[in-house]
C-alpha cells in the first residue's frame, strides 16, 4: 500500500496492473472496510465481470445495486425506433415507474408517439488566444479558407469520428472554434477531445493563433445552458402524439383542456424562475433508463433541457410534444457493455452499433409519456394522492392481481 | 396477467400485493424476457432484500449494477464534516475515480477543505389564479397577514417538515406562492408537497384564490434554473481552499498563475454559451457520488448549477472554492436505506438522521477536488493524455504496485 | 482649448466653469463643427435653459430632438394611479404610436387598466473578499446581527434613502452583500451608492472582509438578468384587464382565442432563444415614454425585462396582463425637471415629489396596451399590412379627420 | 374631432392628411394641454421640418429635447472606420459624458482601438404549425430543399435585403423558421419582416406547414435573450486594444492588475444574477449613441447584450475587449434622416449608403471607452468620488479652463 510522505495520508492502495482481479477488488474493498468501518456486504455483491470494469472505473470495489423496474409499452413510430417497447428504469423514486407507465401506456392506446431526429452531433469547443482584436478576426477568416486541412488533421486521429464543422466565436482577442463532429453510435467525448487536440495543434502550427485551452465552456458537455436548445451537442430529438380525448380521459384522468391550461399556467413558473425551455420532470426519466441503459448519466444535466408543449387540436384533442435538443446517448462504448447496461439495451433492442438513433427516439418517446403523466397528475389535483397512495404501498386502485 | 381490451397492448404484469417478493420479481423478469427476447442473468443478480423496493420502484425486476469505486482521502474542515474521508463513486466513465482522487489528494495536502451551510431548506411552488390584478394584489397582502395560519396548516400534515417563509410572486393575476420548508434530514419532496397541498387548500377555503396548481414551475426541482443561484433548492454549501503553490505544480502538475488563466478564459465560454454558473463536471462527480449513495440522481439537474473559482491569492497560492446554491442531499428517506446507498452512507459516516448537513460539506469538499483536478488538466494540456493513458488501460505512471 | 502633449490629440475644450453658458455651448458646438466638418444647426436649437443642463450632462453642445407624438385615452386604474391619460412617447418608429393608441383605446374600452405596485426598491450590491470560506461564513453573520448599524452607516449619507435589507451571497471566500434601498421618487442610484459605500466602509472597518468593490454586476442596473424577475431592482408593477370580446373584435380585430393562441405559441419561441420572460414589445414602448419623461433610458435594459400574459375567462372574454418586475422610474431628479421632461410629467400629473408609483403604474398600464396591440397584429396576420400602410403614409382607413 | 360612442372617451383628433402639417401638430398640442392642462412650450420648440416626421411617427405634438454632449478624441482602427472620431451622447445622466470621455482618451492615448465587423445580418423567425411531428420533420426537410424558392420569394418583395438562410427549429409539430438577412445600411426590419411574410405565403401554399405566425419571439428583436451571444441579430462587432500600463496609471488611475482583478471579481456577480455575458453599463453609451443618431433606441434591449473583458498581457499591459453580438446601427431609414440624428451620424462620418459598418466599429470603440472608465471607476474606489464631483457641479481638477 502506499504510503505517503505524510503518514496521515493514506492513498487508496495501488494494486498490481491496476487491481482489476476479483481478488483485488475485494482486497481493495476490504482495505476501505477497515478505514471507514463500514462493512460493504452489497457493494461487494455482484455479477459482472471485474475485468471489464478496466477503462470503465478506478479503484473499483464493486458495484451500486440500483433498483430496477418496467415501464411500458410504449408504442413508438419513428425513423429509426418502429414497434412497441418497455422501458427499464433504474430509480429509487417511489411512483416514477407507475407515472412513466401511465403515460406509455396513453401514448400505445393513441397509437403510439411519433419520433424523428433532427441533428445528430457532438462539439468540443477549444478557446485560442491571439495577440488582438485585427489577428483573431484574421484567424478565423484563415481557419474557415483552410476548414480542409483542419479536418483531415483531426479525422487522423480517429477510425469513427467525423468532423462536420468549426465556427469561430471571437470574444475579444479569443475565438472559441466550435467543433461539431459526427460520434455515430458513441457518446464521443473521449474521441473527438482527442481529434480536437490533434486539430488544435495543427492550427496553431500553421494557421495562427498563439495558444489554446482544449475546452472553453462553450460546448457545454454536462451542463446546462441556454445554447443547448439550438442543437449540437448529442442529438435533437423530437417526440409527438394526438391523444384523443377519450384517452386523455380513461388513462390520464384529466381532459385535454385542463392539460393546456396547466401548461399554459405552470409556464409563467418557468419563465419566472429563469429556466432554460419547460419540462415536467425530464430529469427523473433520463436519470432512470440511463443508470439502467449504461450511459453517462452525467449527461443528464444537458440532456435535461428541452420543451414540452401541450395543445388542444382543431378537434378538441390534445397534442403533445417533447423537443430534446441535447439528447446524449451511445449503444456502443463506456457502460454500454457492462452486464446490466447491455442487458438493457437489449430489452429495447438497441444493443451495438446503428443503434443510437433508434435509442434516442425510444427515449424521447418514453420521456413523453412521463410528460404526460405528470401534467395530468398535476392538472387534476392527482400528485399529492399519488404518491400517498404508492408511498404508503398500497395497490393501486387499477391494480390486476394475481 | 392483465388482458387490454386491445390485445396488441400488453400491460406488464399486475402481481398480487404489488408483486416484492422475491418470486414475484422473477416472474416479472422472466415475463419481460419473453417479451423482449433479451436474457437478464446480471439484471437479476442482486443482494438486497426485494422486499425492501416497496416503495422505491413499482414493477421491479431487479438491479442495475453501477460499478463502484472510491476516492480519497479527502480532508474536510466543515461545521458538520470534520476529517478524512474516503468517497464512493458509481459510474462506468473512465478515468473520473482518478480524477477526482488527485483533486481530493492535492485539498488533503494542502491541509483540507473548508465547508460551510449558508442555506437549508427545499420548496414547492404552487401558482394561484384570481379573478383579476386587483385580486391578486389583496390575496397576496392577506396571505402575509395570516402566514401562521397557513403554517399550521402545512405543518399539520408532516412530523419533520417545517415551513420558514412563503413569498407571493405575482403573474398578472395569478400569484406564485414560493413555500420554503426545512425538511430535516430527507430531500423531503414528497413530504413537503403533502404540506404545501395542506396549505393550498386552507388558502383557498379561508384567504382566496379561485383555484390553484400544487406546481408552477417555478421551484426549479430537478430542472437548471436561473433563480437556483440565490439559494433555497436544497442547501446552499460553499467549499473552499487555499494550495500552497508547491502541491498546485507537484500533484495538479501546473501552477497558480495558470489555473487562474484557465478559469479567466474559460469563463468566457461559460458566458458566451449561456449557461448557468461556471463549473468543470459537478455534474460527473453529484451523479457519481447520487448513484453510489441512494440519493435521488436525478436533483443532478438542479444541483449542477453554481460556481467553481479559482484565484491567485497575495501570496501567490491558488485559492479555490466551488458554491453549490442547490445541493440536494439526504441521508434518511428514499434509497438512503437501501443496500449499497446505506453502505455507501455508512462509509462517509452519514448514514441516518443529523447526518445530512455533514453529507453536504462532505459532497461540496469533493466536487470541489474534481474541479481542481479537472481544472489542472485543462490547463496544463494533460487533459487528452490523461484520458488516453487510462482509456488504454496502462497504469498510471505514478501508480505504486504491489 | 486643451492641447495634448501629442498634437493629434484634440481635447474637447474645457471652458470656464465646466462651461454652460448658452455662448459657451455655442463655443463648444462650433468647435466640433470645425472638428468634424458637420454643420449643426438643429442640435444648435433648444429651449432648455443650458445652466440647467450643469448636472446632467458635460461638454454640451445643444440637443437631441425626438419626435413626440401623444397616445391615448387610457384608463388606468391603480392604487396611486386613477384616470384618464394621454402618454407621450418620444420615437422615430412609425406605426409605434399608432400601435399603442389602439392598445390604449381597447383597455379604456374595457373599463380601464388596473395596476398594482408590489415592490418598491432598488439595489446595490458590492463584493467583499474575505481570507477563507469560513471567514466568509462567519462575516455573513455578523453582518445579519449587526445590520442596524450597518444600516445607520448608510442613512447618514441621504436625507431620502431608507436601507430595507441586506442580502449575504456568497461566492466562495467572497461575499456579494445585495444591499436593498427605498429611494421615495428618484432613480436613485447616485444617492444609494453612496450610502453603500458608506456602509461598507463601516463594514470593513468594524465586522470584517478584507476589502470590497462597490459593484459585483449582482444589482442588474441597466442590464439584463434572471435575477429582476424576482423583483428588488425598481418598481414591480403589474397592470391587468379584462377585455370582453366585443372589444377584443372591434378594437383590436381579432378575436380572444387567437390571442391566447398567439401567446401559446410565440412563448416556444421565447423558450428556445433564451430569453428572461416574455413579452411583444416592452423596450419600444419603455424607451418612447423614457426619452419623453426625462427618465434615465438606460434602464430600458433592466425594465424591460417582463412577462406579459394573454388568457380566457371562463366566459369567453380575454385577460391581459403585464407584469414588470425591474420597472425603473422616477419624477424627481436626473432630466426630470428639464424642459420636455418636466412638461411630459406634467402631462401625466406625475411631476414631482409623492408621484413615482403612480407614474409606474401609468406606464405599466400603457405598456399592457402595446401588449394588445402587437398582439393583436400578430395573431390576426395584421402586422404587415399596418406598418406598410403608416410606412407609405397613408391616412390610417378608421381615421376622423377635420 | 372624433367623439368616442362612449363621451368619457376622447380620442386623440384625426386631423387632415394625418396631422403632419406645423399647425396642425400645434393644434394638436393645443388639444392635449387643454386636455391634460400642462403647458408645452419646450415640446413645442423644435426646428426639424414636421413634415418629415410623416412616416416616423403618429400624432406629433413636437419633439423631446434631449442633452446633447460630446465625448472625444476616439481613435478607431477598423476595417470600416479608421481615424480619430467624436462621439454625441444625448443624455441626462450626469458624469457619463465625462466617463466616457476619459476612457476614449485612454484608447487615443494608447494608439487607438481595433474594432472589426464578424456577422451582419438581421432576423426574422416566423413559427409555423403542422398536422404533427412526422409533417414538421418533413416540413424542414423540404424547406431545406426548396430555399431557392423561398429565397425568391422573399427577395422579390425588396430591393435591398437578401435572404442568407433559413434554418429550421422544431418544437414538437411547430417549426421555427430563422430567416437570417442582409439588410444593408438599414435596420431594416419592416423590409425583413414583409420579405420573410412573402416567404411564409410561398412556404404555406407550395411546400407545408397548416398556418404560421409571422414572430415567433426567437429573433430577439428588442429583447435581450441567450441567443444572441451567437451573433445573427444585428452586427457582431469587436474591438479591442492594449493598453500600456503608463497610459492605465495615468489617464485611468489604476493599474492593469486592479483592472484585471476587477473583472475576475465581477464576473462573479454577474454569474450570481443570470446575466447574459458581462459588461459594466454598455446601456448607458448605447443609449446616448442612439438618441443622438436617431438610431432606433429600443434596440438597446437586444445591443446591450455583450462581452467586456480585461486581461493582462505578458509584457504587464492591460488587454481590454468588448464584443458585441447584437449590435443594432443603421444609417439610412427610421430617425436617421432627421435634423438631430442626422447631423449627428455626419459628425462621425457616417450619415447614408455604405456606412453601417463604420458606425457600427465606432460604436463599438466608443462602448470600449466607456467599460474601461466604468472598470477603473471601480477598481479604483473612484466612482463615488466621480459621481459627487460632478453631481455638485463642481469643475473637474483636471479641468482646463479659458
Amino acid at each position: 500500500m502506499a504510503e505517503s510522505a505524510d503518514d496521515r495520508i493514506r492513498l487508496v492502495p495501488r494494486l498490481k496492473n491496476q487491481g482489476y482481479r476479483r481478488e483485488q477488488v475485494a482486497q481493495r474493498r476490504s482495505w476501505i472496510e477497515k478505514q471507514t468501518g463500514a462493512a460493504l456486504p452489497h457493494v461487494g455483491t455482484f455479477s459482472i465481470d471485474s475485468e471489464d470494469l478496466r477503462g470503465n472505473i478506478e479503484n473499483p470495489v464493486g458495484v451500486a445495486q440500483v433498483p430496477l423496474g418496467i415501464a411500458g409499452p410504449l408504442r413508438v413510430r419513428g425513423e429509426h425506433a418502429d414497434g412497441i417497447f418497455y422501458l427499464p428504469l433504474a430509480t429509487t423514486e417511489g411512483a416514477l415507474v407507475r407515472s412513466y407507465e401511465r403515460g406509455m401506456v396513453a401514448l400505445t392506446r393513441a397509437g403510439g408517439a411519433e419520433a424523428r431526429v433532427y441533428v445528430d452531433a457532438n462539439r468540443v469547443s477549444p478557446i485560442f488566444t491571439c495577440s488582438s482584436v485585427a489577428q483573431a478576426h484574421d484567424f478565423s477568416r484563415r481557419l474557415g479558407e483552410r476548414f480542409d486541412e483542419v479536418r483531415a488533421a483531426a479525422e487522423a486521429t480517429t477510425s469513427h469520428g467525423r468532423l462536420i464543422a468549426a465556427e469561430c466565436l471571437p470574444v475579444g482577442r479569443k475565438v472559441i472554434v466550435d467543433f461539431s463532429f459526427f460520434t455515430a453510435d458513441a457518446q464521443g467525448m473521449n474521441m473527438i477531445v482527442k481529434a480536437a487536440d490533434a486539430a488544435c495543434r495543427f492550427i496553431v502550427e500553421k494557421i495562427g493563433g498563439e495558444r489554446y485551452l482544449i475546452f472553453s465552456g462553450y460546448n457545454s458537455e454536462k451542463r446546462a445552458s441556454g445554447s443547448l436548445l439550438r442543437g449540437g451537442k448529442g442529438k435533437k430529438v423530437v417526440a409527438g402524439a394526438e391523444l384523443p380525448r377519450a384517452v386523455v380521459e380513461r388513462v390520464l384522468r384529466t381532459t385535454p383542456e385542463a392539460m393546456v391550461e396547466m401548461w399554459n399556467q405552470t409556464v409563467l413558473g418557468h419563465l419566472t424562475t429563469g429556466s432554460f425551455g419547460y419540462n415536467g420532470h425530464f430529469a427523473n426519466g433520463l436519470t432512470a433508463f440511463y443508470i439502467a441503459c449504461g450511459q453517462d448519466t452525467a449527461n443528464v444535466a444537458n440532456a435535461a433541457v428541452g420543451i414540452t408543449h401541450f395543445e388542444l387540436t382543431g378537434g378538441g384533442d390534445l397534442y403533445a410534444s417533447v423537443t430534446l435538443p441535447s439528447l446524449t446517448v451511445a449503444t456502443v462504448g463506456g457502460g454500454t457493455q457492462l452486464g446490466t447496461g447491455r442487458e438493457c439495451l437489449r430489452m429495447l433492442g438497441c444493443d451495438g452499433t446503428g443503434k443510437a438513433r433508434k435509442l434516442a427516439e425510444i427515449f424521447a418517446a418514453a420521456l413523453l409519456g412521463g410528460e404526460l403523466s405528470m401534467g395530468a397528475a398535476i392538472a387534476s389535483g392527482q400528485f399529492v394522492a399519488a404518491h400517498e397512495s404508492l408511498g404508503r404501498n398500497r395497490p393501486a386502485p387499477e391494480g390486476d392481481e394475481k
